[in-house]
């Protein structure tokens, strides 16, 4: 693509670094910038700046916050003895969005990862294990539900926290691997399959 | 969605009213933004801000450019007797990759559309007259190409194009509407099949 303007073809090479936006995306979006009036230009670039310069991640938790302390942190109706282990900040959305969950967070940050050299230095572990170690004095953490990626590098992850925590003697528990909701036996994969089996719920001891 | 931060809620409001661009994939820019080094969005902005505010118009063809006049408009390689009329920044772009054209283009602004409240006066037709009437002193226009969508918005403003021009005594032509390349014949729709038997091309003439 030959563009007539360096001035575009700078913005088309930036807005294309996004991630799934290829080139010709990023030429309607810029043509897109200049056909409109300057100031929604403007209200973009000013509201991108703020937001990497001024987020800040909750001390407590790592989410995205915009104080000190996030708001689910500082909420006094989330229940502090109940902690959810979660990969990255929209993971936590994900969870705030079925209204199911009172407890807090924690952000790892990621997976461990060899292949992508992200080792448990890299995550917010240590900060999750001092968090524990912290809570014990006034409101001790009961739980710590692990609710990664049902994938090799969230499961390797999943066994090392879990290792880690049961010296402090924690209940630490995962979430359900199973049947989606709404999901046909016949089209569900054989892994899946047979851990929903293994896993199965006793509906007699409730 | 909730998002916990105010300054991620306005740049996903921002990005989120760029074309073809919803809420979930703004916030995935926004916190892929997030991730990256603060260097990544930086650049971004700048880009933005230059291309909106440092970007000209060719005060000849109405392309964009960089200077006062575009990159085509300014070589003596082009064919200055020969304007394409086009709707759009985008159409130059497309018939420029063609390699196919060597003369002058002229970018309308969009077509005349009473339903979108865009008359003749809000494009740059009268331009185009003046543009016209100006060569005719050292290098006269010899013929105009009307390159506008095959729409019936795009036919209108060919013929008010081809009413206007007519007056100038101007050789006026239109490209061709026909099958495409590699298309099949029964798959044409009619309309497309029909003009293209009408507009025949005469093989034995040339």
């Amino acid at each position: 693509m030959n563009i007539p303007s360096k001035l575009i073809e700078d913005a088309v090479t930036e807005i294309s670094r996004l991630p799934g936006i290829g080139k010709k995306t990023a030429l309607r979006l810029a043509l897109h910038l200049l056909k409109q009036n300057e100031v929604h230009t403007e209200a973009l670039t000013l509201a991108l700046t703020r937001m990497r310069e001024e987020i800040q991640y909750c001390k407590t938790c790592h989410n995205i916050s915009d104080a000190e302390q996030c708001s689910i942190c500082a909420s006094a109706k989330r229940d502090k003895t109940l902690i959810c282990v979660v990969e990255d900040i929209r993971d936590v959305l994900a969870i705030e969005n079925t209204n199911q969950f009172q407890g807090t967070y924690h952000v790892l940050g990621g997976v461990i990862s060899p292949i992508q050299g992200i080792g448990p230095e890299e995550l917010t572990i240590e900060s999750l294990l001092e968090r524990v170690k912290i809570a014990k004095e006034d409101e001790p953490v009961q739980e710590v539900i692990l609710a990664l990626s049902a994938t090799m590098e969230g499961d390797t992850t999943s066994f090392y926290l879990a290792k880690k925590l049961k010296e402090k003697g924690i209940k630490i528990s995962t979430i359900a691997r199973g049947i989606p909701v709404g999901g046909e036996l016949e089209y569900t994969d054989e892994v899946t399959l047979g851990r929903s089996i293994m896993t199965r719920i006793n509906y007699s001891s409730d």
